[in-house]
């Protein structure tokens, strides 16, 4: 019954290759899952070396292996030719390769060869300079596995939030907002949280766009549109209220008058999130035909190689990856 | 050495009343300074009475007073027929009557007969639709004492933060922003923080305005002007770096890395400031030539009359008023 997560390594000049050994190293992810992790067997061994763990790579071709404490079971992934060192390369190169293990992980999730996929960090500007256009792993695997309703989530144990825009410029996010789209976030995040969170009558908070929701109109008027996305939700018998006032929804939530609430624009839902989960979230696709979680930090460069990288987000992200899977088989069973 | 500070009641209909009675009827109040209520003489003694205190309204026509527990001292402020009940009226009435609470409180304040305002919740939509053009008390208090730079803050024990632009639609927010605005932000709230706050040199974080800081310009480029503004206040010699990533600022400045936040917008600021001080903020204005702060918390028309309303913001603001009148009268000795 344990679920068969792939990993992604993340760019190798980053910390996810640390984190990744640093969570793997501790025996009770076998308990909760198969982990095969795709990336660098080069890197992986140099980490492992670093840290001065006792801990074998093991490459695998596929996912016929059982998961073993020990022992980290990989699917190797190479983008350079043999023998090179990975942490000597320019930033893009090394960014590229960071891509081609999620293409390997996200292939692997649509032959329905592993339950979920838990991404490493990446540096979304690497990529796009290295010729890839790439906005980030939510919209990437979106794409790719023609998924046109889907939701970023980030989840700790305070709260939750699911974003109706997401890395897009601060001036551009007024004028993407349409009723057809909030609706869209309201309908997967409360999907979403059914299936794969138990929580049998999601109640959504919706954050309003203007300050003061716009204060009759005083500033701003986008929560006409917002108002309308909520009101066909209720139409639909959900739980959903707003647009809220967004610097006291957070609060509420918090205080546990909503299982979650959808906010607007990128910072208006990280910055309560990253407040209260600075390392402990994690970051959720919502729609897609497979479970993706992910870290909810960024490459920090500067701090890797340093083995003081902490493995607290991957590991949070691991673990939810390994109970959605799990609440996901209990839903089925009750339908 | 006791500062006089004046006290304007709020909204009528609102908690503004409730609030004040409930502050006022503490001691402690009285020692830290002169509290001058600046108000209706009618709805205070109904507030009390329903509130079950044994208070007195004492009415006074300057601030030849000195402030005794047991009294609430007021300065009567009516705008309307003697002996019409306010809580009758129509509620543009009452937000009119609020304003002109304001309007001689910062008279007061202008002829340095008083010391500092502490200002109780309005309405701002109510009084715009009374017909007259209000965006807040910040910025008319701004307006009338002729003060060109001027910043809102909001304090709370954990986290500090000052407003570039706050009471304005979202979308209208990336234009507003100039290297010359927030230079003045970064300048205000320096000096504040010296003069007010006992910081002799203050560490200011300036938050970015688009998610990951723009990521290198690939979600926006008002970056640039950010950086500008900090550029020419680092070049000043002072403690400002920026523009960082919003999502992880606050919790670096809650950890100590920073004495003040800068932020863009409205929702910026109050959204981690909310979610750490839902009821203990206080809303400061710096800049003016008089202290001034405030409540951080709306009319709540549907609490008032119920007795159930916190006073704890209120009592805040008048503690902090009061505290920062010492603290610039120490800085001064300093001088």
């Amino acid at each position: 019954m344990k679920p068969t997560l792939a990993i992604t390594m993340g760019d190798p000049l980053g910390i996810g290759p640390e984190v990744v050994v640093k969570a793997l190293q501790q025996e009770a992810f076998y308990r909760l899952c198969h982990p095969l992790v795709i990336g660098d067997p080069e890197v992986l061994k140099q980490t492992v070396a670093g840290l001065g763990f006792d801990l074998q790579i093991v490459e695998v071709q596929g996912v016929d292996f059982e998961g073993k404490p020990g022992k980290i079971f990989l699917l190797p992934a190479f983008s350079r030719p043999m023998g090179e060192d990975l942490r000597k390369l320019p930033r893009e190169d090394s960014a590229r390769a960071s891509f081609s293990y999620i293409e390997k992980a996200v292939r692997l999730a649509l032959a329905g060869k592993v339950h979920g996929i838990v991404t490493g960090p990446v540096n979304k500007e690497a990529i796009h300079r290295a010729g890839i256009p790439f906005r980030g792993h939510t919209e990437y695997l979106a794409e790719v596995s023609q998924t046109e309703k889907f939701v970023m989530m980030l989840a700790g144990e305070r709260l939750r939030v699911a974003l109706v825009t997401t890395h897009i410029p601060y001036a551009a996010v007024a004028t993407s907002l349409s009723e057809e789209g909030i609706f869209n976030v309201i309908e997967v995040t409360s999907r979403g949280l059914r299936d794969f969170f138990r929580i049998s009558v999601p109640r959504l908070g919706v954050a309003a766009l203007n300050p003061h929701a716009g204060e009759g109109g005083l500033f701003g008027n986008e929560e006409r549109v917002i108002s309308a996305a909520v009101q066909k939700a209720r139409g639909k018998g959900w739980d959903v209220s707003g647009p809220w006032p967004a610097d006291t929804l957070f609060y509420r939530a918090v205080r546990g008058e909503f299982d979650t609430v959808v906010c607007m624009y990128h910072d208006q839902a990280l910055i309560p999130l990253k407040l209260l989960h600075f390392d402990s979230a994690v970051n959720i696709t919502l729609g897609l035909p497979f479970i993706r979680t992910s870290v909810d930090h960024g490459v920090a460069y500067d701090l890797a190689g340093r083995g003081l990288a902490s493995s607290h987000s991957l590991e949070e992200a691991i673990r939810l990856a390994a109970q959605m899977a799990f609440w996901r088989l209990e839903a089925r069973s009750r339908e």
